[in-house]
């Protein structure tokens, strides 16, 4: 008897083995079955385009029939239902959210018109509607054709054409990128020709769908530090693809270059060590209307700030957070709806973190509420340091007497707009974005006490800083200060549109006749 | 054949399982005696201790023979070799470190003497040792007995006692609160009674081992907001012991109180809700002594800080990073040499956190050195709006002259102290003390605005700043200031020096005469 149950016990662990191996097998068929289904999408591309086939390369949808969940997931890139706390995938009026801005931009095009931006789907859209690219044919012409080096995959297309280069690989499109910075942005060489949004050809080779860099500015900066950039990991590829784009740069005129695409990290990628670049050179993006303070604007310095939070620290990737995995049909695939982690926390957040959505959306949120209170203190005295810096000028300040403070203003809005242009930095590195804040804060109040004294020294007692209600209030307080540059926000916009009516149309119909643009969009 | 391999792979796999089986019995088995252990620790007491024996709760070395681990790492407080790039086990000189901070307290005993604390063990002595608690006997007298709270289980047995209570427990210790608070620091009463340094008693159930809370203010600010801190958790309790004294706090002296330790937690725990409830009843710790203005000074409010980082809001408790558990002799218990974690980090971030120690050192020094820089401008800019009222003043302005200037520097400095008194906010919340130090940094610069006009309207063109170089450079340039109040900083020290060799051993000497200390210090 008790024999019999001693053997009855082992056939029982036995029989337990053999489930838990059957389950084991089955859990890594289904996992091998899912890999196979991968590379059997690959393998069964319907369409073979090649990288040096430039009639095809950079329509996206061409890639449609062979990558059908990526191309659905990008096109919906065009959806701006998506809001948060700080977060919106729809273009929101940050002029008039924040009206103390418009005086900080007084004298350049940002004080026209700034909106958050949307999904790469509107890409060309955004840049065309947008009052900052003015309105080439019937108003002013403004930017150049640098601008839009970001903006679509016909882009290296055209860098690639314009070098003379048959090949569509970098070492083909670096060829032709001073060219194509050269031109306006709105000569129709550049503005019939680059009609798909950011899609594609941008960020993957046509022929085996790797990941590769398109632009030159950022193969530039890399070689310019030492680094082959080619050497990058295929992790490190799902950042610095981004990385093309949202980045500071600016446009180089010396040396005989023409408004040439150039990443200012030679001296590093921190908010001095790039301020320390500009400075050696006395580079100013414009000179302020109102101050005269020679300002640096800074772009979309993401892949920098980036850096300094623990996200990029433990090496997670942009498409980590901002184009998760999902599964359809047993695919795994990158989801190509590039937008905030906070629209599909399911797949961003929660795949590390074992809390709540809600207790990580909180988690977002106070960071962003802190930042928000810094930047918004340090907005109220940059723009008072405008304000007094003119009634100084007209107070018959000298510059020498000036000096300091608008030394001292350069320096707080550079750190202002450095730490706010990337939208995402007040998450991305909250610590890090603080101590720039700080620093602002203390440049911008630096300012104001030396021009405490100026005034003071010019018998001016007291300087009204008036509390603006919306962006059209701003705007008419600087139109004295802008008088001779354009005429008015008025006409800007009645310009703007009469161009979105006439010229733009043309510039579609004609990428369509010339079969550059098959895609409705 | 083919039958007899497939019998043959049926017994591998059986012998397998049960290689497995005996190993995970192997490790409960381990798991279970380390239990056993633990449980036969408490339960092999060699000595009884009551709760009501109030000649022996008190005396540490009473707990050894029981708890002998824990008395051994408890007794490694007394280690003063810890060092890393912002923590030191050892008694630093902050006045001199940062020599703008005497300014900043001109007025108030922290202008005196303020080094960074040492372990528990130290708490009797670097009370007696510090300046700030003066030269009873022999010089002036400073500070309230309500001053020993904090350190010593002497402090619960004498509540106890004067309560008139045979119990040592909370409710016992609480009837003898107000008496206690009512004394002056060096009545013998009380010096010669608090003999013990921070231990066993203040944290624990004498009987049980229980964690409980000796302290009445923490019991009583739980109930001024509603809750009973006797629901607490065992890992709540973890933090609660903690918070009994690394808090912030005030001595009341409103409606017949005398000196009543008390937590300023009604309106929350948040830098304003503390803030609105001092104004509430326009409450100073002192009347800055150059600028005049009321301030507020922050003790260590460690627990509420500690509240508002992502280490808090994860639950993870105080004990659990200061107080980690390690093993002896298939023993686990907590490690009872409270420290810096960066001192223990293999049993203490490593726990959780996946990189390697250096990664994360790094990444707690990163912390540091953005908060380090914000409170340094903050500084800086407070010890110039302090010299700079103090100017305005000798320059004739009046009251409502500079209403406004000393509104924003009480502003200014609560935040600063806020931030920095706890030490370890940099790291526990770094965010948010980075929102307080931006505030801050922004009041302290609306002060120097605000003086600037005064300063203006009373003719002084310029207010020298100096940079002081040391402790003895900025004490020099108060001196003048507090004439009256204290005679000069040598004459403090020459009395501390006596105090030191003729008054306080008597103190020690009393407290091993009655039996009170037992232990060799």
């Amino acid at each position: 008897m008790e024999k019999k149950l001693k053997r009855w016990q082992g056939w029982a662990i036995f029989l337990g083995s053999m489930v838990v191996v059957f389950l084991l097998g089955l859990l890594s068929s289904s996992l091998m079955e899912r890999r196979a289904e991968q590379a059997s999408v690959f393998n069964n591309k319907k369409v073979e385009i090649k990288d040096s086939d430039y009639d095809k390369v950079a329509r996206n949808d061409v890639y449609r029939d062979n990558y059908q969940r990526e191309f659905d997931t990008w096109k919906n890139t065009a959806q701006t239902t998506f809001k948060s706390e700080y977060n919106s995938s729809d273009a929101v009026d940050v002029l008039d959210a924040r009206p103390n801005i418009p005086i900080l931009w007084a004298g350049y095009a940002f004080s026209w018109d700034y909106t958050t931006p949307r999904g790469h789907m509107h890409a060309i859209e955004d840049i065309t509607r947008s009052l900052r690219t003015g309105a080439p044919g019937v108003g002013i012409e403004t930017q150049p054709s640098t601008c839009w080096t970001c903006k679509s995959p016909d882009v290296p297309r055209l860098m690639a054409t314009m070098g003379g280069s048959a090949d569509g690989n970098i070492d083909a499109i670096r060829k032709g990128a001073a060219k194509f910075y050269s031109g306006k942005w709105g000569d129709e060489a550049w503005a019939a020709e680059v009609a798909n949004p950011i899609g594609c050809w941008d960020c993957h080779e046509a022929e085996t769908m790797n990941l590769r860099i398109s632009r030159p500015a950022l193969v530039e900066a890399f070689e310019r530090r030492g680094m082959d950039i080619k050497n990058a990991t295929q992790q490190e590829m799902r950042t610095l693809v981004c990385a093309q784009c949202h980045v500071e740069y600016y446009f180089d005129n010396r040396d005989g270059k023409v408004n040439y695409l150039t990443f200012p990290w030679d001296k590093g990628v921190k908010v001095e060590e790039i301020e320390a670049y500009y400075d050696e050179f006395e580079y100013a993006d414009y000179i302020h209307a109102m101050s005269k303070a020679p300002i640096l604007k800074a772009q979309h310095p993401g892949y920098e700030t980036w850096q300094m939070g623990i996200h990029g620290q433990r090496g997670v990737s942009c498409a980590d957070c901002h184009m998760p995995y999902m599964s359809e049909g047993g695919v795994k695939f990158s989801d190509h709806q590039v937008q905030s982690p906070l629209a599909k926390m399911d797949r961003t957040c929660l795949v590390c973190h074992r809390q709540s959505e809600e207790t990580l959306r909180q988690n977002v949120y106070d960071r962003q509420r802190a930042i928000d209170q810094e930047r918004t203190i340090l907005e109220e005295q940059l723009a008072a340091a405008h304000i007094e810096a003119a009634a100084a000028w007209k107070a018959g300040a000298t510059e020498a007497e000036m000096q300091k403070a608008l030394k001292d203003i350069r320096k707080a809005q550079w750190r202002w707009d450095f730490s706010v242009a990337s939208h995402g930095a007040a998450f991305h590195a909250p610590v890090e974005i603080a101590r720039i804040l700080t620093n602002g804060v203390s440049y911008a109040y630096d300012a104001r006490l030396a021009l405490a004294k100026v005034l003071n020294n010019h018998g001016v007692k007291d300087v009204n800083i008036p509390t603006f209600k919306n962006k059209a209030e701003a705007q008419k307080y600087i139109e004295p200060y802008i008088a001779g540059k354009i005429t008015s926000f008025e006409k800007l916009e009645s310009d703007n549109d009469r161009f979105l009516k006439e010229v733009q149309p043309e510039w579609v119909k004609k990428a369509r006749e010339k079969g550059r643009l098959t895609m409705a969009l």
